[in-house]
């Protein structure tokens, strides 16, 4: 049972960041910090919402957070007990992931006796809109207590503020505050209504920055005193009069009562489990670390929506401007595709919706087609700032070119439709756009090729790898295998289309000259150069000149830092005229088309490039284990599965590049850690629409069991040694 | 008279290595800084050689510095007399630059009364191995003097030290020095023979580092004491004993006495001036300071070669690793074509020489043909490092892309010998290796081309031009003509070889396939693609996407620094991402290119590139006064080239780039006044084969002459407002 709970029983000031994102909970809709309920900006609370943006000033566009209903604390005497000003005598926070409930138990000692308060909440994964709470005062003494809660307006934003105005009211017995955000006017309703089990007189305090109500009530030492809030969240992307909305739902959420909401939230989770659990015998904490895994894909799952995609961080906060990245396509994707394909679906609408934005960056740039936004928000604006870096040495902004060069997200968007159509076989997504997307990074890639005067072969120049640490590089490995993976599908759609004559094809040859299109990218594809492995030695070079780099180990490199926050790459980092790499880069692309090269290939180049590599992110470890897999050396890969499933388990990860904070959830990881276990150990794979199995478990694994979605149907995969057994579960 | 003598008459330590450059004496090679007898390297005194190059550990190679034979000192009862250590009473310093004399004039207050010291030195111009000195004391007291004078080894080296052996000894009457370098090997042998015009005792003393004579003698209060010392240097690069030929001139010398030594070295400088002194009636200013930048061409023009060419820092010191640059072919080579066109193909000889070095360089970045060294030093090896400058904050070295990609170093080696072909007519540079340097750097721009997959344009990619704050840029306007002029060239010469059936083209023909190479550059240069003026504006745009980078000041800029050494280019330097540039790039292409371009375009590219230029190069202000010149504004023209021609004559030129001290003579500056006055104010041109004058004085200038080489027939050409006299001196 403790499998399924993570909890700390001390308390320390240092870890209030590290917990807020160990303890997330969230729906999808929105993620609340790990955070106790006294906790104000100072000890970054959040109520992070997804999909939704504003712009301060001139400053980077990131997620709104809403203003936090659940702002609770606890007076007796004139005092305020709240940490983590006022130590606990004892204290434990907790969530458990099963159910994900978190939970917290504090107790103060107070001049008189004994103070502890026990809080639990959840976001209600049968109510996107729903956050529940229930806070339980006790003492050990007589005393007066006031209980101070309500809505905190006075919000933690990385470039905020962000509400031009926050218009708090009292409606009936709710509070309610309507925000609306500065750029965009966007409105965010919080509604909040509270049921105690006790008389206490009530009165509302109302400040600048916050709404609250004022509870006093005596206590006989003896009981408890609880009261259970009922918090809904509506906004103007949701519905024209989200305050109406945000009422009607925290009315009705009270009316049916803590515990019902509480059921109807575990029993939605329970069905998930369901279908995702991961059982793993004779590894428990490779069991807990993986489902913990999964249980963060499932609370930022956007399953209230249509076509929405999930931010690198989830839904932890505003790191990385709460934008969308290739770690969506590339790294989580599969989870929701083997489990839950609706989700994957969303997923890549989003992409489809965003083609408009994805052309208008190709034409910023003189290209032509679709190139993706590094860091996509609201209809695919590119949040990317051409400035990523703050100089610690200067406190200057430095000038990176993650945005414009970091070509191979086209690729890594087309990759993921691609998985979508084989996996689920639903062709639907190519007539909702998805076709036109492909064809559309196709002409992208074709527009940045070039070929030297007197050469037949393509190449693409100047871009960015995966391993970011080298920037403006030609001929990387990962990026032109990509591009030219980009061309085979193009070609082998239109020449799919163009053997019948279905409205797709109607409509695409109204946009599109697909004859011309399908010889240049046959060509594109033919001509383009992917550096190849060297004859003797295995080894691809990551990019031209790569191997002419010092020659170095990741730990002499660290050694040359002046300052811990400084950064590895940009023009004079210390990896940046070496060979450390930030992360997999060959790795990833030998891990992806590890059918085109032998096992040997694939341990050299691992061999080669893993002492090589500072896995400066969560995106590296899972590729580095899934790679081990590939060439059978499940123990090998085992540490690097075990790295990136417990990113945000253990907490710890860099918070830092330059002088800008990056912490959050790691949900690329969490995905990684799935995508090794299933794709790796059990060796899940698709062969031409035929779902193969070729397990390698690590050797602590004695057997393992799990559910995967393949073409519409759910199998229960039951491994033990080297068998294996696949059984029909029901139709999805 | 004194228009003619440069002095300074007050003593300031701080501006000790300012001095040395500005006092500066030469021969073409070897060159002495004006330092003082007696400094040391402490303050910077050096005798430079030409061409002779060392490498001392993994440290950057530089040329040598001889052991120092002009050092002397006087003591008096036991107390040196030595600046900057003891204060003067009196000093004065010259140059008379017409006829290259240093002198100095120093008197300290002793105990017992006045101490005066004089010295009077010369490089011989008739005899390059040769250096003269007079030394006189004088006391107005009665005193026992010690003359301290021989030969310091303690070298300053940039990058040393250089000597693995020093052997010092006295061989009859010299005191000689046998120096042998560390990694070449290579000898210089320094010999020093003094004759005293009265009586003292001599004894030697030799130190580790240094070999000198004590001359004691007591002074009567009246007269003055002399001595006179003949140095010779030979080193093994002129023959095989050098410290045999070393000895055997200074012995020469001292018979043949310092009087007569000195007659024959101005007798040169005579000759010299006759053809070359530019008088300059209604401006005194201009006319100093052109004839003094005159000075310094002549005092570095490798007269005692066949092939050599000359430093950026002409033979000031070890700055640059004296190193050849774009500066000898840009803005030197235009003097010694038109004055003294030996000494042109002499430089031009270097390049054909090291066309081994440039094959080697192009092969090792890939490319075909000639990719010439971007500081060239002997056989043509790139002296230039991967990291040329020092971060200021981090003390890092900082990787720069001067050697790998500033490309158009081929085309400027082209242009100069295009030009020299031109003006001299002598087709048979061709025949001695320029054509072949024509072709390969032709071939080499081939290699360098790209095309988009979907375009017939060439483009150059990832250059930088002679605006260096701007790395890695597309299409470098400058880039691409330069390289379009070589594609023509080369295809021009074939078309030209191919019409008759000379030795050279049946040796060019073995070589290469003429009919392929001469089809592949007419299409380069019909297909290359070279931004064009926009047509409202008529502007430029200096490399793709200039543009759009930040429209602000070089005040602005500056304003930003941290730090007045920073560099301002690179990656992050305060220039980068702005408009504001190094130096003339546009203009200077406009100004080659003068005849392809209107007024309008010549003068809108002015006006918009100058409020943006830094001027952080003394290759830039020579081409904003030639530009000026082409639009006919010769008194916008005027104050950029004062400054140029007052580069090395005012001194407090840029002394830092990060770390790294710059600082030394300009000769390119110099070559760039002279530009400007003979061709900008005179408007001498060459059109087919014809000479044409176009005079534009600026204002104050009433009158002008000078004299011209052209076509192996020297000129007058005499100058007053629009009227211009031309007469044939005699046949060179």
């Amino acid at each position: 049972m403790s499998n399924w709970i993570i909890d700390s029983s001390d308390f320390s000031a240092e870890k209030v960041a590290d917990l807020g994102n160990q303890y997330f909970i969230g729906n999808g809709y929105l993620g609340v910090r790990g955070t106790l309920e006294e906790y104000g900006k100072d000890q970054l609370a959040a109520v992070n919402l997804a999909g939704i943006y504003d712009r301060h000033g001139s400053e980077w566009r990131e997620p709104l957070n809403a203003p936090n209903a659940l702002f609770t604390w606890v007076e007796i005497d004139h005092k305020a007990y709240q940490l983590p000003i006022c130590a606990p005598l004892e204290h434990r926070q907790q969530v458990d992931f099963e159910q994900a409930l978190h939970s917290r138990k504090t107790v103060w000692k107070t001049e008189s006796g004994m103070l502890c308060v026990t809080a639990q909440r959840f976001a209600s994964m049968a109510n996107p809109h729903l956050i529940c709470m229930e806070y339980v005062v006790s003492t050990d003494f007589c005393t007066h207590v006031t209980l101070h809660t309500g809505i905190d307006c006075d919000i933690w934003d990385i470039h905020g503020p962000h509400y031009e105005k926050t218009e708090m009211d009292v409606k009936g017995e709710a509070l309610t505050v309507l925000a609306t955000a500065g750029e965009t006017k966007a409105q965010v309703a919080v509604s909040e209504l509270v049921l105690c089990d006790f008389h206490g007189n009530q009165r509302i305090d109302c400040s600048d920055t916050k709404i609250l109500r004022e509870i006093q009530f005596e206590t006989d030492g003896k009981r408890s005193y609880t009261f259970c809030k009922f918090i809904s969240i509506y906004t103007t992307h949701d519905c024209s009069d989200p305050l109406h909305d945000a009422l009607a739902c925290s009315n009705q959420s009270a009316k049916t009562g803590y515990e019902q909401e509480k059921a109807a939230h575990i029993g939605k989770w329970s069905a998930l489990w369901d279908n995702t659990r991961v059982e793993i015998e004779g590894d428990n904490a490779a069991m807990r670390a993986l489902n913990y895994s999964i249980y963060h894909l499932h609370c930022i799952a956007p399953r209230h929506a249509e076509s929405m995609s999930i931010p690198a961080r989830g839904l932890s906060g505003q790191t990385y401007k709460g934008a969308v990245f290739w770690d969506t396509e590339m790294f989580m994707l599969p989870f929701y595709l083997y489990t839950e394909p609706k989700v994957a679906r969303t997923l890549l609408k989003y992409r489809i919706d965003t083609l408009p934005g994805a052309r208008a960056k190709a034409k910023e740039y003189g290209y032509r087609g679709a190139f993706y936004a590094w860091e996509s928000q609201e209809g695919g604006y590119d949040a990317c700032s051409d400035y990523n870096v703050t100089d610690v040495f200067t406190q200057r902004p430095m000038k990176t070119y993650f945005r414009d060069k970091q070509v191979h997200i086209s690729a890594d968007v087309v990759y993921g439709i691609v998985q979508y159509l084989k996996v689920t076989g639903d062709t639907s997504l190519l007539d909702e756009g998805a076709a036109e997307v492909i064809l559309e990074c196709a002409n992208f890639y074709r527009s940045a090729l070039v070929k030297r005067a007197d050469s037949g072969q393509f190449e693409i120049h100047d871009v960015i790898g995966p391993d970011e640490y080298h920037e403006r590089v030609n001929n990387n490995v990962y990026t032109n295998q990509m591009a030219k993976f980009v061309f085979h599908e193009a070609a082998e759609l239109i020449r799919k289309l163009q053997r019948g004559c279905c409205p797709l094809r109607a409509k695409l040859e109204k946009q599109f000259d697909l004859n011309s299109m399908l010889q240049k990218f046959e060509e594109s594809e033919h001509r383009l150069f992917v550096p190849q492995a060297d004859k003797e030695t295995g080894i691809i070079e990551q990019f031209d000149g790569y191997f002419k780099l010092e020659n170095t180990s990741v730990e002499a490199v660290r050694g040359r830092l002046l300052d811990k926050r400084e950064y590895w790459g940009g023009a004079y980092g210390v990896a940046s005229q070496t060979q450390v790499i930030k992360q997999a880069d060959i790795v990833t692309m030998l891990n992806l088309f590890s059918k085109e090269y032998d096992s040997k290939t694939l341990k050299s180049n691992w061999d080669y490039y893993e002492p090589r590599t500072e896995h400066g992110s969560s995106l590296s470890a899972c590729m580095y284990a899934m790679s081990a897999c590939r060439f059978g050396e499940p123990d090998l890969a085992y540490p690097f599965f075990m790295q990136s499933a417990t990113a945000d388990l253990n907490g710890g990860g860099k918070q830092w590049a330059g002088l800008v904070y990056i912490g959050g959830t790691h949900p690329a990881a969490c995905g990684g850690a799935w995508l090794t276990a299933i794709q790796g150990f059990a060796g899940v794979s698709d062969e031409n629409g035929v779902m193969k199995i070729h397990p390698q478990l690590p050797s602590k694994w004695k057997h393992m069991q799990f559910n995967i979605y393949f073409q519409d149907c759910i199998y229960s995969v039951e491994i033990t040694g080297q068998d294996y057994k696949i059984s029909k579960k029901d139709k999805k």
